[in-house]
């Protein structure tokens, strides 16, 4: 049942089979002398049948960062489910019904007032710690640690932190820093908690930069990564990955030129692409994403410079002339993305390639809430 | 059957029916004097039960920008359709099979390479003109344009034009210049298609910029525009709305606070917000997004300063403290957008909000090609 790329509408998102397999394989491999579980996060890929290449059902537990990625997983026969997003008070009716379905969900907070709208409902949850001060959590040492502990009590499950911090990093060095601070913050808080006598079964960190660098897992019981699975140029510019790791792209027709400017117009606009610049920040701006040709090699120097809602403006890197007939109206390409996360959540289905170069298979993907 | 905004998970999408209703009668009344037929794009909704309020079905044309626009509006029982993308061949195909069920649904495109493909196929097509240099089209007064019109020879239809540059405007006047240029391009292409014995009914300008302060509209026959009906801050931003006519909201709940750094986090990051950052290039940076109250007022010169996929780091647009006892976890807060488009492109559906502040029913909306 293959079918040749030429056969599809375009835009339409690329998963290339092998790269995603050998990703996995890899983390697989990191993770195997170190005797820590791997929590896959199924944000990015928002699919179960990517996600069960990782993870199969009831082997294992997952990480959602929505609802919704709860309800479709535990559908699909996942049970161990940590929701890893600061738990509001209008979304515990959804929690407590997953829950009595049999849903082994678990919940994140760090603060008092949440801490008592969970415990009134009985649902399980760990106390997320700042390891980095880029975002949530309670800092090592703060008083209110084990003040929300407390009010927890039964209900509490361990600790988390998420060194999103290290996506900045210049150096795998800066990133190995995030990793040992990462682990060192929840160690040191399930230690307190443990010395107040209270519950920590679960000491879970992650990111896949500081999954990837980590050298101890020490005290840690699970890590988290989700990006790993498919990787993306954001990734490959803090090394975390290489260009030929990225296992997602975007299938593109040229629909013009404007010969003058060096410009090749695509359907593939910031609808498709997402509009994530995450890599402008990086010593490497790729535009809206690298241009390769239909076997995946980048092209020519070619990013997305520009991008409207469904136009794509390709240009050389540099700027400069092109010649335009090389890539004729009609002509396919390849963009590979910023950030695997956005330019995925745009997109209804994978279609995924196998060794061949042809779509063996279409994995639906969801969205929303 | 009426339902409070206290009801909904977070984060959700709202929309302000009489807003929207407002922009609505704002547009007709602003066209009615100049006898010229209003196409609505309906890129930015993408959803029938809003845009029936702009056009009912089968009483006037309709603009999309992917063919799932058009099978979904055409189904609704729009007829008269125009593709406004340039057309790339793989998609032909599909076009064919809509006109074939009785849609009339013409197409663009700016050379001669996509004019054979579509003569070849008899479907009728306008020629892009570009009027401002920003993107696609054939300029006024190149060679290539009788070229590309006798190519597409009885298929031709017309002309069309869209001053997408108008969207860096500093000011009123250089919007006024916009749509100018904007008008004289394509009515001297029009010119110069029928000097040449061509067929050109239809002329077609548009962007909301320059319908909202165009002067004149004669020689064009229709015009379009879309973000109009909700319109965001970056329209805001180049004086095309005020705040108050942004009909589009993302509601959304506290989740916790870095009271050191004035943070307030909640459950909207990106994935709710879009990554849109369009402001950034204006005079007010908008961040992500404004901060209003649950009643849809500004706060507190609040804005969503920081985004995670699913987290919003809310702080005042000039720093310093916040007394997050005002915002205490489980507050419920309202975002405006930077861009509608991209916005409702993360959300399957609009809560619609009537006139009591209450959600009076929920419209669904769709994405994809």
């Amino acid at each position: 049942m293959n079918s040749p790329l030429s056969a599809l509408e375009t835009p339409a998102l690329l998963l290339d089979r092998t790269k995603l397999d050998r990703n996995l394989t890899r983390m697989r491999g990191k993770l195997a002398p170190h005797k820590v579980a791997l929590r896959p996060h199924v944000k990015t890929a928002k699919s179960v049948d990517v996600v069960k290449r990782a993870v199969a059902p009831g082997t294992g537990g997952i990480t959602v960062s929505t609802l919704k990625e709860a309800d479709q997983f535990f559908a699909a026969g996942y049970k161990d489910i940590l929701y890893a997003v600061g738990i509001a008070p209008n979304k515990l009716d959804h929690v407590a019904a997953l829950r009595a379905r049999g849903c082994d969900l678990k919940v994140i907070l760090d603060n008092v007032e949440a801490a008592r709208a969970v415990a009134a409902t009985g649902v399980p949850a760990l106390i997320e710690i700042d390891s980095d001060g880029h975002r949530a959590g309670v800092k090592p040492g703060d008083a209110r640690l084990l003040e929300t502990g407390r009010v927890l009590g039964v209900n509490l499950r361990g600790v988390m932190t998420h060194a999103g911090g290290s996506y900045d990093c210049k150096s795998v060095d800066e990133i190995r820093g995030y990793a040992r601070r990462e682990r060192e913050a929840v160690v040191q808080c399930a230690h307190e908690l443990k010395a107040a006598g209270l519950r920590c079964d679960i000491v879970s960190v992650g990111s896949s930069p500081t999954v990837t660098y980590g050298e101890t897992f020490a005290g840690v019981t699970e890590v988290r990564a989700g990006v790993y699975m498919l990787f993306d140029l954001f990734m490959a510019g803090i090394n975390v990955c290489s260009l030929d790791d990225i296992a997602l792209s975007v299938l593109t027709t040229v629909i013009g030129h404007q010969a003058e400017k060096g410009w090749i117009l695509t359907d593939a606009g910031w609808m498709a692409m997402s509009r994530d610049r995450g890599t402008a920040g990086q010593a490497m701006d790729q535009g809206y994403g690298v241009v390769c040709d239909i076997d995946g090699r980048p092209l020519d120097d070619l990013i997305v410079s520009g991008a409207n809602q469904e136009h794509g403006i390709i240009s050389r890197r540099a700027g400069g002339e092109i010649d335009v007939m090389q890539y004729p109206v009609g002509r396919l390409l390849r963009v590979l993305p910023n950030h695997a996360c956005a330019t995925a959540a745009q997109h209804a289905a994978y279609h995924v390639l196998g060794n061949a170069g042809e779509i063996e298979s279409v994995w639906p993907r969801f969205s929303g809430w």
